[in-house]
């Protein structure tokens, strides 16, 4: 079995393929064992960092292209790929910026990918990452779950919420078997910020556990669905993985989140870590990050993604100390 | 002012058009009379049949291309366009045949007409014309309203809810003014049965009103969602008249409608018809229509629309009346 994973040099592209290292097959629909043959990563550039060993491996390609490259997209086929992860996106802050590239990468490289994925007519497994950007609007309720209406308030998420109709319809027309995971904020990415409204997010434990300040940009207050990297590969994975008939004609799965405070976030840094010496929270408001934090979700009610068996860790503390053992360096 | 209707040759279009000339101005936010200079009517060919007069009216020009091509598109702006209503579109039988001809001409379409009223930087005023078909799905509730997730269980729909997503974005980035007009079935079509699913249900009246038999292909107990056509084209006309703040960030309203049965649809034509000879209703069965209506909402709450002053009829049996007056020659 071939997978391509779009976006495979970011974060959460590089542990999807570890994690499928790791395992070495899945188990799709429960009952068929599929050994991992290759694994392509593609990406439109080289990341900060490749987790170690992952570039070596000898099942690991790695490739750099435009995914709003037609041409470029359909040579990602030229061998049959069996399941994909398109994970590869224009983020939000990046979104509001730049409307034309985000329409031109998040809407026109899915449907380029979406169409070589359907010309192999092999029924092929995709899963696509969207995001709770894709609710948002001023009729959106205080708790969003797979049934809420998607009324984004940024150009990414409305990009996202395409990308949810457009698996429903190719998945509908038999092109392939799709599937979306809306992903909550991803905490913690190791790294740099980068240029989501909610990098902050990240950083608000990366940076002080680095012993350097970071900057909140929004009020503590602000509510915020978030979940743990592990649980946001094992959840993209597993609903890889299950068979269709389990989820229903909305293919679109909201995976699990704390629905936690800003300051929740910061209390649980100080939880985890112990004596460790911490660089400082500076509170200081960016008007345009907390527009955009403010107008997403506050909670999402992810009943549907546990009843389905997607994971979550047990608290956000669990979370940091992961963190810490994958990725400080004297841990 | 300078009027721009896609899908111009049409029975919509042509009507929008004839109650713009009539009317001779819009009242943009209730209170700036703009006088109506050119219409341009566009289509991708001749009409089965152009409402008399209309072709020869000096304001109304006609030009046919395809709006799936983009230079085209750009074609129609040589003159500064103040008003668009995009009514353009492959049906719902028709998109279900062809996924690709529905996905180039009523979304890569819909694309390229947004940018080139959004190149013209004068906040244009945009009517998209959407469809309960946007609904669907199996969580779809009984009664749909304009908070309902859109999960639409055909092509068409599903480009009609992509179209309702991009027109928020647009309006919401400043690139235009627009609204979705989501569309009830639309009783009665004058002239042949098209490739709409929904076709059968302006059949029923006309058909039988012209002496003719027609086939029911749905079970007489299909709730839909229908309102007249000239509520319709009010309703349209409403909608690119009132102010953006009244409508909020969500530009997309579900026009009145009806919730009624093709039984009761049937009934009415008997009742409005008086002692005129009706030829008959044949009941039989065809699969893929039934299957596309029955994933069709039942029932449309449209209070909403009725609150932003948007009209309907007072029966069905006037909406059959209306037609008889206008399209019947022995009326």
């Amino acid at each position: 079995m071939n997978i391509l994973i779009t976006g495979g040099a970011g974060f959460v592209g590089q542990r999807v393929a570890m994690e499928c290292l790791s395992r070495g097959h899945l188990e799709l629909d429960g009952n068929r064992s599929a050994d991992i043959d290759n694994i392509i990563l593609t990406d439109n550039a080289e990341p900060p960092f490749w987790h170690e060993g992952l570039r070596e491996e000898a099942k690991v390609t790695v490739t750099h292209g435009d995914i709003s490259d037609e041409s470029y997209v359909k040579s990602l086929f030229e061998k049959e790929v069996h399941v994909i992860f398109h994970l590869a996106s224009i983020v939000s802050g990046h979104g509001e910026q730049d409307f034309d590239l985000a329409m031109r990468v998040n809407l026109d490289g899915a449907r380029y990918l979406f169409e070589a994925i359907r010309a192999q007519a092999n029924n092929a497994r995709v899963v696509f990452a969207s995001s709770v950007a894709a609710f948002g609007g001023d009729q959106m309720p205080d708790i969003v779950n797979d049934n809420s209406k998607q009324t984004p308030g940024t150009t990414y998420g409305v990009t996202k919420a395409i990308g949810e109709l457009l698996v429903n319809d190719y998945s509908r027309k038999g092109f392939f078997d799709g599937r979306s995971a809306r992903l909550p904020t991803v905490i913690v990415r190791p790294g740099k910020p980068n240029l989501a409204a909610s990098s902050f997010v990240s950083g608000l434990f990366r940076e002080p556990l680095n012993g350097e300040p970071c900057v909140i940009p929004v009020d503590p207050s602000q509510l915020m669905p978030v979940l743990g990297y592990r649980s946001i590969v094992d959840g993209i994975i597993k609903l890889a993985e299950i068979p269709a008939d389990t989820i229903g004609s909305d293919r679109a799965v909201g995976l699990p989140a704390f629905n936690v405070t800003v300051q929740e976030l910061m209390d649980a840094l100080k939880s985890a870590a112990g004596n460790r010496h911490l660089g400082d929270h500076v509170m200081k408001k960016d008007a345009t990050i907390a527009a955009i934090c403010a107008g997403w979700p506050k909670k999402a009610d992810t009943g549907r993604a546990q009843a389905l068996g997607l994971p979550m860790e047990s608290s956000l503390e669990e979370i940091v100390t992961q963190y810490i053992d994958d990725y400080l360096e004297d841990a």
